[in-house]
Parts: C-alpha cells; structure tokens; sequence
C-alpha cells in the first residue's frame, strides 16, 4: 500500500527475535512469560506470541482486556490497579476468561466484595520504588489487611503480589537497571519470606522491559510482564538495553518543507502521532525522535546529528546537517524512531509491515 | 451516560459564548472568520458556528477535510503546507468543495500543476516570525518566482498570503502577545504594498487564539483562522488570553488510588488522554493539567495548589493537599482541565456535554 500520512513501519522479523529472545530468557529462568500487550495492542500481533508457548497476558485497562478476550486469550491479567466503577464491565469479561487484577487499597476489596458476581484472581500491588501506585512493601500492617480481606471474600481470591519498577525507565545505563533491579529483589525477598508459609501458592510478579531485559538474577520470582520490547525504542537505546538494530517499528513520513537557512526539514508528523514523549540530547536539547532513511528492507540505522526538535499538532520539526538536507526532497517519506514505542502505537492504531501487510489494533 | 473512564465533558454554552465572541469580533472588525476545526475535529459541534454565520473553514489535513466535506462544508482551506503525496486524496475533495491549500516551495507547485486535475486556491505560507514552515516574508526573490509559476498554472489559482504566528504561544502575558502581533502586522503591511497593485483580489489570512482573541488591530488583515478558543484551555488562561471560566471543556476521570504519605492521587488518565503538554509552575514544576471538582452545572474553577504532576501511559498523578486528599475519595471522578485542549481531544475523540449528549469526532 503506498503510503501517504504518518504511518507505523514494522519489522515482522526484528519483532519476532525480539519475542524469541524474551520467551527464551523466561524459560531459561523458569518464569510465567505473561508479556504486556500495551505496546502493541494487536490481536495478529498476539497470536505470533503463541508460537512462543505464550498463553498468559497482561494488559493495561478494562476495554484491552475485553478486546483480548473477543480475540482469544483466556487469562488475562489486567496490570493497573482497578477502577471500581468498571466493575460491571469486569463482571462482563470474567464470565468468559480467567482475569486477574490489582488492588492497593481496602476501599476497592470491600467495594467490589459487594459488587463482583464471578470469581477474579486479585493481586496486591507492592510500590517496588516506582511510587506511583501499590502499598509499600514494609507496610506489614496494611499488607496483612488487605490479605485477611480478600481471604474473607467469596469471589475474590488472592494470587500473590505484583510490582513494576518503572523506575527503571530514569537509567542511564544497565548498571543503574541493575541496581533498580537488586532493590526490588530485596523488597520481594522480605515479602516472601513473610507470607509463602502462610499462602504458598502465592506468585511474585514483575515487569518492566529494563530490569526484565538486563538482569540475570531473578531470585524468588516467579512471573515477568514486560511490554515494550516487543518492538523497542530510542529510550530502551539510550538506555543499553538493546541496540538500534532491535527496535522493530519507526513511522514513515512525507516531507512537506525545507528550510536550508535553519537546517531544517518539516515533515507531516506530529504530536498526534508520536506523542510528545523526548529523550535528552548530548548538548541539552530535546530529542522526540531519531530519524532513518527507508529502504528495501525496511531502514537504515538512525543519522547522526539528524533528530526531532519540536513536535507541534501535525508538524515535526527535524533538525539536519547539510548533506541530510541535500539528500530529502519534498515529497520524500524518511523514518522517524520513536521515543516511546507504546505511545506511538497508542496514537496511530495501525500498522503496515516491511511486507506490506497492514494491521489494525484495539 | 455513566462515566466510568476518561471521557472529556463539554459545557456547550461556554462553548457557544466562545465561538459568539470571536464571530462578533471578526464582524466588528469587518474579517472574514474562518475557524480552525482542527481544534474540536466534530461536525456537530461545527453546526453550531453556522448560527454564527460561519460557511469557511481551516482544517489541518486532507483526510479532516474530506470529513468536513461529507458534512456539509464546501469552503475549505487546509492550513498545513501540502504533502504533494495527498494529491489524489485533494483531487477527489475539490471534485465536490472549493478548496484551498498553502505551499512554500516551487518543487510543491511544479508537482501540482502537473499532477492536479480540479482548480485549486493557492496561499503563499508566510513565515511571519513562527520559524516553522513558510517563506520569509522578505524572500521577495523567492515569492516573486511562486507567484509567477502559480500565474502560469491552469487549475492553481494564487488566492493570497497566510500565515500562523504560533510564537505567539510562548508569551507569558497579552503584552508579549500584542508584540508579536505587530511584527505580523508589520511584515504583512510590507507584503501587501508589494503584491495589492498587482493582485487587487488577494487576501491576506492569519490565525492563532492568542493574537486573534486580544489585538484590536488588524490593519490590512482580511480573514482570521483561530482554532483552539472553542475550548480555551489552561494555556489560553496562563497567557492570560481568558480565564478559567472560559475554558469549555475537562476530562472527568476516575480515582484508583490514594498515596497519603507523599499527597498523591492517581487517576485513571494518562498520556494517551490527555497527551503530555505542560505548562511549568510558580516553583519551575510541570504541570500537566489543573484539577476541578465536577459538580451538578459542570465544574468548578481549578483547586489552588493541586495539579497533574506526572503522565505516564494510562495513569495520572495528582500532587494534593491533604484537605484535598480528604475530600477525594476511590471511585470518585474528578475533573481535569487539560493544558492543551486540542491535542486531548485528538486522543480522546469523543465528548459527553454537561446536558448528558455524547458527541463524535472525525
């Protein structure tokens, strides 16, 4: 299909290696692979997961998961703690699939004790030093509550404890990952030790492409959910979590202006198609984007020097040397790699692969 | 309708006072007004501007345009430089409705006038100190040579001058903004001494809010193009281009969790609702939207010292004070007004109004 508007380019291959990779790391660890489909948000794309024995999933709302469910998937956890008033909507699905969800506070057991009619898996959210949403982990008190609440409950049934240290995401690099890493296996090691005598069925979750793609030690776990690696991005990059040649999507698009006095390229993709997620650049500036030139078998690595600037509604900005400028012509798609893979896919909700298949999403 | 995820709630009669007040404005001061419907993207919402008068319009791609057209509008100009790779997409449209288009380039017009089979209204794009598309306005050299290759195409027709002083945005009060107003009005004045002779008919068109909603002068202007003042948002009121009570729409959305210790709620409203503009605080802070109670008429004006102060995905953090945590309890929805009206809507493409109706977007 000839493009001719923003649209996501995906490597069928770079994805599939990136999945055969992350599938390999759990089997060899020996941990439930319940990969996040937030990233991708695609039913085709889930069913290349089953090549890889993936049967377990996580997703990140109530409507996600229903999507899955209509596409197949049976046991869906769905990774954020759980917005009481979609209640109906969980009855709805868990009528059908096995769903897990998360909580953090006695409010949301005690509403939905009252309010569930089918049996759902409940995870305790534990904040791993993300500080975003969970109980801490120390708070042995609030922690013991909560479980003797859900114990009481006749629908809900308490599966173990759940963290994300997407405080991974303010690395440098992977000793500082790791680092992220160690400290969540401290917290967890302490919780297990706690509770696994009293509920040894419990399972200890985590998830976060970093830590689950850059350690090796995965002591007293027993789950990974990671997302993003399924195509990568240039944070994950800068990061040392992968290399360019991993990141498996870049967004083609058409250039509609050039201004060699500035050194700049404007192209037809914005804020509304990226998102306007940036990376710091080596001199301070933002970076919402590395640029790459199309070719036969998908793109080139990313320009030096070549980046974008600023993201405006419909307008990118992109800042070139020279011979950058000298090459594109108006008219031309160049690539642009993402800064947030998730994002990017969130906004734009299609696909079309380096073999000209298109594919739709949630 | 019951709310129970982010949804972005319309006070149709704020809407209305805005769209009245501009209409008035550009009658008073003898304008063509040509709205911006990049802003609210919704054919309903467009019918209400025919009360007004209003039978031009500003969209900011091919395919908006083609939407607008299928509902009703046959004067349409797309303000966004053309991406020649659009030009059969621009042929079907300007079968059925008088369209106009802006380029910079000769490569743009040489391609067109080749490839275009409809006649088609051509502005100059004007870079009248915005630095993102457009000639120089004193590139005479430049703009003498589209003229002529525009003079000597059968179907393009040279219809004016137009320009977007989107630096506008980056003033802190009127004052800021009425300066760069007048360098517009200063550069047009020179353009138009050049070019009326010679071209009697030509118009010469700018838009933004911020300029459109406080100069008073407009002085060899004929048509304005704003867009975003059909909401406002918490931009708009920063700059002090209006206050809060003219910002026309919040995103409700429901609260999953409470962090007491450290003043946090998290609501379930993240980057891909809101989209992640920010303004920066009194204390050099992001802010990613205002927070408002909703109440039976709507909302009402942000709380003071409680703010969005971190996006991620699907969720949203909220920095409170505690009498603030008090009264915000799980499950309770609460309104967020956006920092950026038009890119939420862009990601949310729904509204319901405060009198219960759901309206879509394109």
């Amino acid at each position: 299909m000839q493009i001719t508007s923003p649209t996501i380019i995906l490597d069928k291959k770079k994805c599939h290696h990136n999945i055969f990779l992350m599938a390999q790391k759990a089997r060899a660890h020996n941990l439930i692979f319940r990969p996040h489909f937030k990233t991708h948000q695609s039913a085709i794309i889930g069913q290349w997961f089953r090549d890889f024995g993936v049967d377990k999933i996580s997703v990140s709302s109530v409507e996600m998961a229903a999507y899955f469910v209509k596409n197949g998937w049976d046991d869906i956890t769905i990774a954020f703690v759980f917005n009481i008033l979609e209640t109906q909507k969980l009855n709805d699905i868990a009528k059908i699939a096995k769903i897990n969800i998360l909580v953090d506070s006695i409010e949301t057991i005690f509403y939905l004790d009252k309010h569930i009619s089918e049996n759902i898996g409940v995870f305790i959210k534990i904040d791993l030093g993300n500080k975003r949403t969970g109980v801490e982990y120390d708070s042995i008190v609030n922690i013991s509550t909560l479980i003797d609440q859900l114990s009481k409950s006749k629908n809900l049934t308490f599966k173990g404890f759940i963290g994300h240290s997407g405080n991974s995401y303010k690395s440098k690099n992977k000793e500082e990952i790791l680092s992220v890493h160690q400290n969540s296996l401290e917290k967890i090691k302490q919780l297990r030790s706690i509770y696994i005598s009293k509920y040894p069925d419990i399972i200890f979750s985590i998830g976060d492409t970093p830590t689950n793609t850059v350690a090796d030690d995965f002591t007293n776990i027993d789950e990974i959910r990671p997302g993003n690696f399924v195509f990568n991005d240039v944070k994950q990059v800068n990061m040392g979590v992968c290399s360019y040649e991993d990141v498996a999507i870049i967004v083609a698009c058409p250039i509609v202006s050039k201004h060699s006095r500035r050194n700049e390229i404007i192209v037809y993709c914005g804020a509304i198609h990226l998102s306007k997620d940036f990376v710091i650049g080596k001199n301070g500036e933002r970076l919402y984007g590395k640029v790459v030139f199309l070719n036969e078998n998908g793109w080139t690595n990313p320009v030096d020097d070549v980046y974008v600037s600023e993201l405006y509604q419909e307008h990118g900005v992109i800042k070139a040397s020279h011979s950058f400028l000298f090459k594109a012509k108006i008219g031309d798609l160049i690539g642009i790699m993402p800064i947030h893979s998730c994002l990017t896919v969130s906004a734009l909700k299609k696909y079309q692969t380096t073999d000209g298949d298109v594919i739709g999403t949630f």
